[in-house]
């Protein structure tokens, strides 16, 4: 798409440190990590959101997380490491070309600590489950 | 997998507020969440982490993820929306089933703040995308 910084990337117009590529997947290091081989795997075609990119792109771009990811925790000397795609603004979603993150993580390194979780009320549960079935017909 | 309560959950005998099934996907709502409507995606088939899953298998997973996503989204009216694997228990995994988590977002939630980014040294990046490149031959 004109205009988007990751669609110059793959066209070749602006450099990456790439770490992986195949005809559908780009792979590369992010220039603003949160740890050492912080990556981005992004789809060459164009889309903003994962509700809005072809399953099949997405099947494709999925298939190679697993080899990335783990080539990411091998070469860093990893313990683990987060998955991660922000989708909209409100989610911190900066350029708006699908990307995930992998984010290579060491025991107590103090990269994300928050997981601010909650109880629901008793019959909230099934209720949102309910409203979420209803927008997936 | 013996043990394993995602697994349990894929077979009935744990049970789910189940908001999606098909053949090789199961999605229910986090009893422990972060933002109203946060959902679980896993296989059924048992892996740990995305890099021991099998490939065909994260297809599955991720053709589904959009329309779920899509959906959560729009029955919790959200702005956005997070994808989050941890892969590891360095990387906050407490169960050792793949999943990714859907969590829903608003403007300014406050739910996650945290994004301890910085700059590499000079050539360090190049020298971590070469590092990286030789684990995925």
């Amino acid at each position: 798409m004109d205009g988007c910084v990751f669609c110059k990337m793959v066209k070749g117009e602006i450099p990456v440190a790439r770490v992986y590529e195949d005809e559908a997947v780009l792979a590369f290091l992010d220039i603003g990590p949160v740890s050492d081989g912080h990556c981005l795997v992004i789809p060459k075609e164009h889309c903003a959101r994962v509700d809005e990119c072809d399953p099949a792109v997405l099947a494709r771009v999925a298939s190679s997380l697993g080899k990335i990811a783990g080539a990411v925790a091998q070469a860093m000397g990893a313990d683990g490491y987060n998955i991660l795609s922000n989708n909209g603004r409100a989610a911190g979603q900066l350029v708006e070309h699908l990307h995930f993150h992998v984010i290579p993580r060491k025991a107590n390194d103090g990269v994300f600590t928050q997981w601010p979780s909650f109880e629901y009320e008793p019959g909230r549960l099934e209720k949102l489950a309910e409203e979420i079935r209803k927008n997936l017909k």
